[in-house]
């Protein structure tokens, strides 16, 4: 038992110190590297793995909506970057630049892409040419370059993995219907599989996409009631329209400018299922999402038999689709358990001696660690149903906890209170005013997160200045 | 019928003009667009979709060969990328360079990947330390790039799409025999789903990978009698091992340099697709990789029931999980065959008033135009027997004219007559002297595709300077 309690003894306690139980987690469960280059991380296979589950299923919901795949050069032209005021603005001062290629040094330096708004906006102006060409919903799965200064792994970091869609309607009407959809389906998405539940919101204009008429968002919250946004779409009306030249002839044969949308979801939900499921042995992947959802361990694995009946019921899993793996390496059972919840493996099945006299195996949920003994022979639907529950059982407990971290501040002695000693939202109301919310990340460090679809008024005023109020605003520290 | 013809006489005649046609047919087929920057092209839906169907089939069987996917940062630092001299020397003068992070020069560049060996080679040096930690068998999707000066759709350009495998064995023969099996992965999935037999064989020196110690390779050959490098496998001994100081501690305890292999197919391949099977309507495209197998073109459709039918036929084919779509465009019939001709879409169902009187329907095969009436109940089992039947012949086609465009030289007149006359691979036998391949290449630009793995001596002497002949090789002009 000495080397399995090694194992997790590495992992810092969460309560502890939460930031470092994080670092831990993903290093002990092998999910990244650093690498050699400052700020970018290597995915190892347990850690893309989550995102390749993430990419499948997305990618699969995506063309039931109509969504077109494309894939768009990787660099794009300064010139190009400067079209649209704001958007420059936002994204200059962090992008990375090509000088040079091959031998020679470049007549106009390449940025490595933050974000490729422009570059489908300048594949829209030539191929946008009459209503027949409308709607254009394209997307594509691609890494991305900011240069951040401080980086943690899959929160923040020079280049990350994502998707970007990238839509041009004849409507502003298509293009909001749009943009809302995208950000239901991702709301549902995290919801469904990842068992995350989201508070679905509008930012405000501080927090909003340079370049973007609106931007919505899905907020998460973590252990530690801090605040994650796991996804946004932007609604661009035709800004990015008129600044590129974007127009089509309508039925009317009237020239229009089209109306643009962007949505995106990227390796930062690896960071949310960490931070919301993990415990103190490590990771825990809900069923729908994990790679490896099943890790059988024979228990005296030298004894007659056990392998063999150990491996049929791997196969046995996989048959009905299960991604079921076993281990049978020299370590102790011990270090197993151990090794296969630290990645988070939601179902470990034990198999040794008694059990295979008796014909039962025995299931541990790696969230409860609650045991089921099950008949060998009815190992697949029991491990089904045992993911099933464990899946909404995961959901049920995030819910929870974001339920009971969410608070109410009727004034700023209660909102710096709540935001100081209560972990989690807190909801006030708000006069609108960018100055307010200036003053209230310099007092306490909090960002407004989000502008809640389920508008109410629990106060007349300002939390902040005492204005009359416009609007209730999710507020909360955030990664 | 006018706008129809007028749609497919935009692709000039294959052997009018076979470069004109080829990019004719890429941009007639919306498989691509040019972009802003030169030398980086767009993949339009059309074009992304079959790179996704390989990727698909691709990974799958990558999987069932134990590989595991990873993602490595986009950029190298200079110091890193100059670890192994020839390595460097072979790409050093084709990279773009990075020399500005956010609003900071760096104090050392970084090179957008061209290839990863290095990054990988760092991040072995880091977490392989015993034989438990090997075999390391990693492959990444992404997209490199190299500074093209001449570019062409798929073929050659700026940046590219691409799996890139990298791997770390204990032994020599390990290495060898996974760099063998990738190579037969790669012809088995050519051949099974893209319908391109492939030679197979072995770089010689001056043609192999740089910092390799043996490259193989899979060659196809285009309609024009061209040879395309469709895919390689290198092994690389323990060179990059010792260069980036990767060792491991044997089961004896004692200290051994790991040996290497990487292997890699990309978006050329869509060339291959393209210059294979296509012909003068457009793309012809092997059922197993379309994107869209059947397009359903309903005749009259204005006529009661007839889209009712059409799209009853389409949805009887998703079900059955054949990839299907229905034109109800208000285009007129012509049109929309040309199109889906264009568009290299294996069948067309018709369906019009008088079919759906008699409960049938056509379907014409793309290649040859035969048509096949129907019972609209049978559609399943009479669809998916015409495309077995389509891959198999299209198959069989390009065997046949790869057969009949492979000739041998015994002489260097007969080896300089082939080339100039014989479109296709010329088979003759050669010194191992590179100053050979350079005369040959000076005075037919043909080089040597690969020292086939069956070898024969069709002649005592190498065809260019008559000293005894070692290997037998296959030659040709090539993209």
């Amino acid at each position: 038992m000495a080397e399995d309690k090694k194992l997790v003894e590495q992992i810092t306690p969460m309560d502890e110190d939460f930031a470092q139980w994080y670092t831990d987690v993903v290093r002990k469960a092998e999910l990244m590297e650093y690498s050699s280059v400052k700020g970018f991380m290597i995915f190892k296979p347990n850690g893309y793995a989550i995102w390749e589950n993430i990419q499948k299923i997305m990618d699969d919901i995506f063309k039931e909506n109509g969504v077109e795949n494309v894939y768009m050069p990787m660099l794009i032209p300064e010139s190009l970057l400067d079209k649209e005021k704001d958007h420059v603005e936002g994204f200059a001062p962090e992008v990375a630049w090509v000088t040079q290629g091959g031998l020679n040094e470049l007549s106009e330096r390449l940025c490595v892409r933050p974000t490729s708004e422009t570059l489908f906006c300048d594949l829209y102006s030539n191929i946008v040419n009459s209503y027949r060409d409308l709607p254009k919903v394209y997307n594509q799965w691609c890494s991305v370059v900011r240069w951040e200064k401080t980086t943690r792994p899959f929160l923040r970091s020079s280049e990350f993995l994502w998707q970007e869609g990238h839509t041009a309607h004849a409507t502003e009407e298509e293009a909001e219907e749009r943009t809302i959809q995208m950000l239901n389906i991702y709301a549902d998405f995290c919801e469904k599989y990842l068992a995350i539940p989201m508070v679905k919101g509008q930012k405000t204009d501080k927090e909003k996409f340079a370049g973007a008429k609106a931007t919505y968002t899905i907020e998460a919250l973590m252990h530690d009631g801090k605040a994650l946004q796991s996804g946004t779409s932007h609604n661009f009306g035709d800004g990015f329209a008129k600044a590129f030249g974007i127009q089509y002839t309508d039925k009317n044969n009237k020239l229009q400018y089209v109306h643009q949308t962007s949505w995106g979801i990227s390796t930062r939900l690896l960071g949310a299922i960490i931070m919301v499921h993990g415990d103190d042995s490590g990771l825990v992947l809900p069923p729908r999402i994990a790679p490896t959802q099943v890790m059988v361990v024979p228990i005296q694995q030298k004894k007659d038999g056990i392998l063999d009946k150990a491996s049929e019921i791997r196969d046995t899993l996989k048959a009905a689709g299960i991604r079921a793996k076993m281990d049978d390496t020299d370590k102790s059972p011990g270090y197993k358990f151990a090794e296969a919840e630290i990645r988070g493996i939601p179902l470990r099945v034990e198999i040794g001696p008694r059990d295979l006299e008796k014909g039962t195996c025995v299931i541990v949920r790696r969230d409860t660690r609650e045991k089921t003994v099950c008949n060998i022979s009815d190992i697949v639907s029991c491990a089904n149903q045992v993911m099933e529950t464990m899946q909404a059982d995961m959901l049920q407990r995030a819910k929870n906890h974001l339920a009971s971290h969410i608070s109410d501040a009727h004034n700023y002695e209660e909102f710096k209170d709540a935001i100081e000693n209560k972990p989690g939202f807190v909801r006030a109301m708000w006069c609108g005013d960018v100055a307010c919310e200036e003053k209230i990340k310099a007092d306490t460090t909090a960002t407004s997160r989000c502008m809640p679809f389920e508008q109410e008024e629990i106060a007349p005023t300002c939390v902040c200045c005492g204005k009359p109020a416009k609007k209730l605003v999710f507020w909360g520290k955030a990664y």
